[in-house]
């Protein structure tokens, strides 16, 4: 008999079906004993009656794999709203001891070392699985996206001869005796696509040796990057941004029901016009209503940030702000500059919920600028050859940016630490499984 | 004015617009000059008799960027059957020198090492760039087959505490002081992911410290993997990597039209059963028809995977053929045994024109069979303890598959090197750009 899923019951009231999956629980009560079955897409409870079929399931762990045939009955009070009845029981794969957590319970009670350290089995909870689903839901929304906007997908080397970022946090690899570099961004190769594609997108990896340890870095996550041509300036690419954020909410509003009632998220509204603010002003504002001295600050603080998470909110009603114009000199190098106020950069921070979640903006264009700014920061123009090559022959104005898929998902739902939002994170301490 | 992209001058005949781009050539012929502009789409062609524009142009290198504003006319010499009148043109980004390569010509002459050392520049020629669209709509075609197919996206790590598939040709990494690897594969994490959503796939990275110089291998390549739990053996995955096959090949169709014009590709057809020979029938008809002593052979050689699949043409008419049940001396530990014949595997090869394209098959799920699997090749399993982790909780027989995105590339296109059809190839000599 063909195999049916849980979220496929529905169809079958009244006949005799097989469903497969993982022994999430069973509770015995004194004259019936209820078998629930987890597989991919949701629940569903079996009525154990007959003793032969008690005592099968007793001798099993939980998380054995079963198939079960039986009758489809509704009843409103089973997690899916219909039950199985008169099962027959097949073991497909047995647990060779009782797991170490109860997937059972609503919420695992352990602290999160102890849950990543088993992400094997606690990965299975349907709150760590929903997380993920939240994830793989604004992937499809962020390439459905940037598709219909005649973006390209692309895929860039991760081993790389140049550090992209610059600075110390970059990991090192020995490349058949060469020393070489895990890409801290797709930066430079989506740049130089602007020359192949004009709009190009790639979702994958990026590595930041940054020796943190916070509950919103990773040193190795999922980018999600885009960079275009033929843009007036940061803001062609800030109206980019919020359409694929946009697009990326509905995308989880029709792709992940079921996981956002688990979660309880409240998905946000992109508004049609995202507020901005200059980070000039920011700071006065800042200043101005937490009595500090921000004089001459080049970045803002988490603490700020949140402020002015808030401020937007009562403010504009909008939980996302752009701040523009971050300074120059806490930039990258390949930085545009504000034409009128060249301290001042063509480039913006997204805050979500009070929190950076994209970083973005327009790049110098003109080979000459390039060398410029390389030479004025100390650095050998030469060591980037292959790069600004594509400077050289002609590029357009351009800009882009870079969303964090797991920082994305920990504010959608709202989980403390970022890690949850991965499947197998990497941080300073964290290197398996 | 709005920008109109080349691809789409046949909506607005008759009436004035701009269009963007680069100089891909200029022809001076005595009364009429033809300026031929490149987009992300395509080519246009422009018309230059005003001897001011002329010579406007005539300042310009190739590859600079421009845009152009003039009337629309139907010609069918054209490229894409307009061309543009009465122009006007503004000079966006000038290229500060000519090229050292000719784009405009239909195939670049120079020497591949040159071509890639170039990448910046010769990835924006019709054909290169061609190759990649061939990319990026076999990927659209992988992710909308298996989704349909309720298979998760994943992303796992690629920074890891132990080499998957063991071996020395692992990429060695610096963490944080602690010794590290880059994944050869995401084996290890979609089967532990089987246990989480039964079905996943991944798009990302893998890397191979593989000291070989040959056209068919990447020291990182994109890796199409899928793996999906419940099945009944090998067999079961082999009916959704043909169903998938088919679905890309179905996207390049429909979505690289131009570009498989261009390269002159004649699509395969994946059968509707693709034909299937045991390793050890196919070893005796090699051994046979080409009168080689291959007895013991636990591998095929180039050589006879192509002879293959010159038989699998002539006698079933596909340019597919599985091979089943490799040697288990010769597949990593956790390949499954075919239980009638348990010296070969529930494995296989699939060849696409004589070459190896996909490697799959069934895994072992059960705890003590990985355990008696790694001390039988002297592996110590404490190593793999988040790995194995997955087996003593319930793990449905199941198994996967894994695509070289490049090699697929290059062998639909039947261009001679894999890496012309990588963006930014990494080799045993190359890391950069």
């Amino acid at each position: 008999m063909e195999r049916t899923y849980s979220a496929e019951l529905s169809r079958h009231v009244g006949e005799r079906v097989r469903v497969a999956g993982w022994i999430h629980r069973v509770r015995r009560l004194s004259r019936v004993s209820f078998l629930i079955v987890r597989d991919a897409r949701g629940l569903t409870q079996i009525v154990l009656e007959d003793s032969g079929v008690v005592e099968q399931v007793g001798r099993l762990h939980a998380e054995s794999v079963i198939a079960v045939e039986g009758l489809v009955v509704v009843n409103p009070q089973a997690p899916m709203g219909f039950e199985i009845h008169d099962p027959e029981i097949d073991v497909i794969s047995s647990a060779i001891s009782p797991p170490p957590l109860d997937l059972f319970r609503p919420v695992l009670k352990s602290q999160l070392p102890t849950l990543l350290d088993h992400a094997s089995l606690t990965l299975r909870h349907p709150r760590r699985r929903a997380l993920w689903q939240l994830a793989a839901a604004s992937l499809a929304g962020f390439r459905a996206a940037l598709n219909s906007m005649h973006f390209v997908e692309i895929h860039t080397p991760k081993i790389v001869g140049t550090a992209t970022e610059g600075g110390a946090d970059v990991f090192k690899v020995d490349y058949f005796g060469r020393p070489a570099y895990l890409a801290q961004s797709p930066q430079f190769y989506k740049q130089i696509m602007v020359g192949v594609f004009e709009r190009v997108f790639e979702v994958g990896p990026v590595f930041r040796a940054e020796p943190h340890d916070t509950t919103r870095h990773l040193n190795e996550y999922v980018s999600l990057d885009a960079e275009m041509g033929l843009i007036q300036d940061h803001t062609s690419v800030m109206d980019v941004l919020a359409s694929t954020l946009r697009e990326m909410v509905e995308a989880l509003r029709e792709g992940s029901g079921e996981a956002l009632r688990l979660l309880n998220v409240v998905l946000p509204t992109v508004p049609r016009v995202v507020p901005s603010i200059h980070f000039a002003d920011a700071l006065d504002m800042i200043g101005e209503n937490l009595g500090e001295d921000v004089s001459g600050e080049l970045d803002l603080s988490p603490a700020h940030e949140r402020w002015l998470g808030e401020w937007a909110q009562s403010e504009h009603g909008s939980e996302f702000l752009f701040v523009v114009g971050y300074p120059m000199i806490k930039r990258p190098f390949y930085t545009h500059p504000d034409p009128a106020r060249p301290e001042f950069s063509n480039s913006f921070d997204l805050l979500f919920r009070g929190l950076e979640l994209v970083t973005g903006g327009q790049r110098l264009h003109r080979h000459d600028d390039y060398v410029a700014a390389l030479v004025a920061r100390g650095q050998e123009p030469d060591g980037l050859k292959g790069y600004l090559e594509a400077f050289r022959y002609g590029m357009p104005p351009h800009g882009g940016f870079a969303i964090g898929l797991e920082r994305w998902v920990a504010q959608i739902a709202g989980v403390a630490n970022v890690r949850e939002a991965a499947l197998f994170p990497r941080d300073l301490q964290r290197l398996s499984p």
